[in-house]
């Protein structure tokens, strides 16, 4: 697709055909995905992938728990919006997606965040490219279980980036308003 | 330009003809990079636009000195590549690209690195698919000195994501070898 359409097409999509994303894509977008730039070319950005839906729902649980204990200890930090949510028992933070990717990488490295940002904006457009939808799932970075981390494979030392969500939308929504551009000043 | 070949073919660029970038062109990138998601829709990245090679050269000073600083204090932490490359006084951070946009934003948004960082990625493609080269450069950030800041319109509870150089190539490096994807698990 040519990157214009890309650029004014892609959208956040949370609602998903119950249709399977093959292994082989994953790793498509993913390899995509290795072609971002990064802090001298350190490219620290590593994936699990997880295609597993009991998995998922203990995940999606996991994170819901650790997000209302915050709500209890913290209110008025935080959305009501989002408490009410994440109080919905039939609530899935990866709403039903078939395939989960998640972006992490070393709390070592300075630039991990933004590096991994990169790395995620590459695997939203290579998704989309394919004609399959995605979403970046903040709610997902909130797994604090030791087992539940050790089973998805992620070091002690790493840090969560995202979770992004990738499958075939069932319904594309239309996009949202933008501000116009916050340029603070310009110096010619 | 189809996103495929565009994926392959940007490149960080650090070499460029001496023409100058419309400014008109500079802020039709900066919309294209205002569709970006972003947490909850937050849309909280800002931008300056600096074309004043006065002013870069300011600015690159400031950072040198500032960086050169922290090897002094912390010998060690950073890389001996990057204390020689800093203490070379012909060396511009900006490496004299025409134009510079300084993406910033709250410090109080706790997303502000990724959502900025996100909105780089899309000024870096959308720069490419114009015919025109982009890096960013980690060194821009360090600004310190109230008066500069300033002067460039920077709020003060605001951080630097970064700058990013823009301009037109003077010559495209090859590739950069990537490593295969780090995935560290698959769960299916």
């Amino acid at each position: 697709m040519p990157f214009h359409d890309l650029l004014k097409n892609r959208r956040s999509i949370r609602d998903f055909q119950q249709k399977d994303v093959p292994l082989g894509i994953i790793k498509e977008i993913i390899k995509d995905s290795c072609l971002a730039p990064s802090a001298s070319n350190g490219q620290p950005c590593n994936f699990i992938v997880i295609q597993n839906r009991e998995m998922m729902k203990r995940i999606s649980d996991e994170c819901k728990k650790n997000l209302l204990d915050d709500f209890k200890k913290s209110p008025g930090a935080f959305s009501e919006r989002y408490e009410t949510i994440l109080k919905d028992e039939t609530f899935n933070i990866f709403y039903n997606a078939p395939s989960v990717i998640y972006v992490v990488g070393s709390s070592d490295i300075n630039s991990i965040d933004v590096d991994c940002a990169l790395a995620v904006s590459y695997l939203m457009f290579s998704a989309a490219n394919r004609g399959l939808g995605a979403c970046w799932i903040g709610f997902g970075g909130n797994i604090r279980d030791s087992k539940i981390r050790e089973e998805i494979g992620l070091p002690d030392n790493y840090s969560i980036i995202t979770p992004l969500i990738i499958g075939y939308p069932q319904s594309i929504p239309a996009p949202l308003e933008r501000k116009e551009p916050q340029i603070l000043k310009i110096i010619s």
